[in-house]
C-alpha cells in the first residue's frame, strides 16, 4: 500500500485540493489518498498541528503525511521532508508538522532542494502541489528521502504548553475548539490521574464549569460536561450543543481541573 | 471489491472521518471507501437515517455501509452489525440504521460484543474509530458477521410517518431538508399515481404553494415547485431558491397532496 | 488507472455525491475518483466552468472529468461526451465544459443518447448519478466514446471575457471568487509581461488598490496585495483576510492594470 494523508487549510469549496491529488496519482498511480481534514483555519499553524497530531496515529506504518497551513508560502520559509520510525511527514518547515513529530522517533529531516522532485513549474502561491504533493508521491513509491535534498539538524518547533500543578489543581489551556464546538484542552489523561480517580471539576477563569464524567450523554441536554475526547485529552462539551458558543472559550483559554473532594497528591 | 460506505455527523473541518480510514485501511488495505455524507446535523439520527437510506441503494452488492450518527456513545446504547441479502451495515443501535433496513431482507443482526474485532483502545466519545470502523473493516475482508457477537431479535426502529388519504388528498410530511433547501416529503411516486396521473397540487398547512411538475426549471426562477426528486419521493423545491427558507419548512411540516380537478380514485 | 474526477455544485452535506460514486464503482470497480470540487454555488455555470478548467490540467492523460452544474436538468439541454487528445469530459451542455475544452484539442463531441449507458431509471432531477456518472464509468473502462451516441458539431459556449489594452493599462474583469475570498481575473501572466516585468498596479473602480508582487507574504497582514496565482492568473488577495469581502469584488468587477512608471510596450 502506499497511503498518503493530507491535512491543509484550503477549505473544499475551490479545486486545490482536487489537484493535489491529480499530481499524486499522476506519479504514484498506486497511492490511497485519504483526507484528513481541509478544514483548518486559514492560516492557522498551531490548529493544523494539532489535527496532524491527533489524527496521524492512527494509519499503518510507512503513511506519507501532507500538512500544509502555509500563510508564508513564496517567502523564506523552507520546506522539509522528515523520516520517522513510523512514517514520512512532509510540509513547510514553520512548525505544522512539529508537535507530531513530539510523538515520533525522528531518523531525518531534508530541506526539499532538488528541484527534480517538484512539478517543473512552480508556482508562488501553491505550494502543496507543486512540491509537496509531488515529494510524497515519490516517497510513498518508496523513493529514499535523502533524494530530496540536504539533511537538517533543527526545524521550527512550535511549543506545546505543558500542564502545571498549582496546590491543589493542575492548570492547562484550550488548545483546539472542534466543529462540534468541543473545546479541546492539553491535559491528557494520564495528567488527571494523578488524582487517584476522584471526583474533577472543570474551572474556566476561576468558575466552575462542570464535571468530568465519562461520556457526553453522562449529563442531560444542553449541559455543560468535561470527558476524555478520543485523542486522549479533557474537553470541555455541551451535550447537543457547543461549548466554545456557550463559554466564549477559544485556543488559549486557561482552564484548571480541581478535586474538590481530596488533595493532589 | 471491498467498498465501505460512511454515513456521519461527524463533518470534515477536524480530523475524525480521516482517522476512520486509516483505521479501516489499516485493517483492509483493498478497502474502497466512499464518503456517503459527513454533513448530518449533529445528533439528528433521523436525518442520518434518511440520507443512508436514501444513498445505499446505488452501492453495489456486498457493500458494507457504517453510519454513526451516536449522541449516546459511551452510554447504554448498543452496537449492532447487520447483514441483509445485499449489503451489511454496521452502527449505534439507535434507530439509524432501521430506514434503510426497511427496504432489505435482513439475514441476521448481532450485537457488537467480541472486543477482539475492536481497537484495543476504547475511547468513549467516537466509537466510529474504535469500534465501527474495525468491524466494518474485518466484514470488508469476508469474515463471517456471526464472529462479531450474539444474534440479536430486536433492533431499535424509527417510525416512518405513512402517508394516508383523506377526502379528495393525500396527507404527508416533511422529512428532510436538503442542501439546496429543497424539503423531501415522505409522499412517494407510487403514492401520488392514485390520482391517475391528473395535475396535483401542493398543500402546506392548508394553503396551495405550487403545481407538481417534471423538473425544477418547468417553472420560473425563483418560484415553487414541487418535483419527483431523485430518492423517488415528492420534494418542494424553489428554483434557483431554498424552498425551507422561503416557507419555513422544516422535518414534521405537514404536506398534502389534493388534485384540483378529479377526484381520489 | 481509470481515473474519474467529479465538478459538482451539489456540496457534501447531502447524499448526492456518494450515490454517484456508488454507480461509478459498481460499473467500474477499478475506477479511481478524484473531489476536484462540489462547492460550485448552486447552478453557476460559470464557476463550474472555471473550476474544471483551473484543476483539470493538472490530471494524467486519460483522466474522464465529470462536470455537473446544472440548473436545467430533466428540460431540453442536452448532455454530451467529448473526447480530446488528453481527456474525456462529461455534463450538461450548458457551456460548463467549454472553458475547459479552450485548453483542449477536440477529438468528437457526441450526444447522450444511447440508454444502454444510463441508469436503468433516469430521474428528472439527478443526471449526475443517473446518466453521467454510468457513462463516465464506461468511458474510464474504455468503451469507445462513439457508442455514447451521434456526433454533434457545435456545443455551447461560454464566452471568455478576453484582457484588452486600453492606453497604459491593461482591462480585464474578476472571474472567480474562491474560499479564500481571493478574487481571480481573467488577465494571465503572459498578458501582463508586456510591461517588460515593471512595477505593476491593480486598480478597481479606476483607485488603486494594491502593487502586484510575487507571494501573499510580500506585504503586511491585513493588506492587500495583487500575485500571480497557482492558476496562473493575476489574483487580489488580502494577506491572512478576504479581498472579495474587504473590497466588494464578485465575478464581473473590473480591474485594469497599470504600470505607473512606464508606457505600456
Amino acid at each position: 500500500m502506499h497511503l498518503i494523508t493530507l491535512t491543509t487549510d484550503f477549505g473544499t469549496v475551490d479545486w486545490f485540493v482536487g489537484t493535489m491529488k491529480g499530481v499524486l496519482l499522476g506519479i504514484n498511480p498506486s497511492a490511497r489518498i485519504v483526507d484528513l481534514t481541509h478544514g483548518v483555519a486559514a492560516g492557522d499553524i498551531r490548529a493544523g498541528a494539532f489535527a496532524l497530531t491527533a489524527g496521524c496515529r492512527f494509519f499503518p506504518k510507512g503513511t506519507v503525511h501532507i500538512a500544509v497551513v502555509d500563510p508564508g508560502v513564496g517567502s523564506v520559509r523552507e520546506a522539509i521532508a522528515v523520516e520517522t520510525e513510523r512514517y514520512f511527514f512532509v510540509g513547510p518547515d514553520n512548525g505544522v508538522l512539529s508537535w507530531a513529530l513530539r510523538n515520533e522517533r525522528i531518523r531525518t529531516v531534508r530541506t526539499l532542494k532538488n528541484e527534480k522532485y517538484f512539478l517543473p513549474q512552480i508556482s508562488k502561491t501553491f505550494h502543496g502541489r507543486d512540491i509537496f504533493a509531488p515529494v510524497a508521491a515519490h516517497l510513498s513509491r518508496g523513493m529514499a528521502i535523502e533524494k530530496l535534498g540536504p539533511s537538517k539538524k533543527e526545524f521550527v518547533r512550535l511549543d506545546w504548553p505543558e500542564p502545571r500543578a498549582k496546590g491543589r489543581s493542575i492548570e492547562g489551556e484550550i488548545v483546539y475548539i472542534d466543529g462540534f464546538g468541543n473545546a479541546i484542552t492539553n491535559l491528557g489523561a494520564e495528567v488527571l490521574n494523578v488524582f487517584g480517580g476522584r471526583r474533577l471539576e472543570v474551572l474556566v477563569k476561576g468558575k466552575r464549569l462542570c464535571a468530568i464524567e465519562s461520556c457526553y450523554a453522562a449529563v442531560r441536554a444542553r449541559k455543560a460536561v468535561g470527558v476524555i475526547g478520543s485523542s486522549g485529552f479533557l474537553e470541555i462539551a455541551v451535550n447537543g450543543g457547543s461549548a466554545a458558543k456557550n463559554f466564549g472559550l477559544i485556543p488559549g483559554t486557561r482552564v484548571s481541573v480541581v478535586s474538590p473532594t481530596g488533595t493532589y497528591e
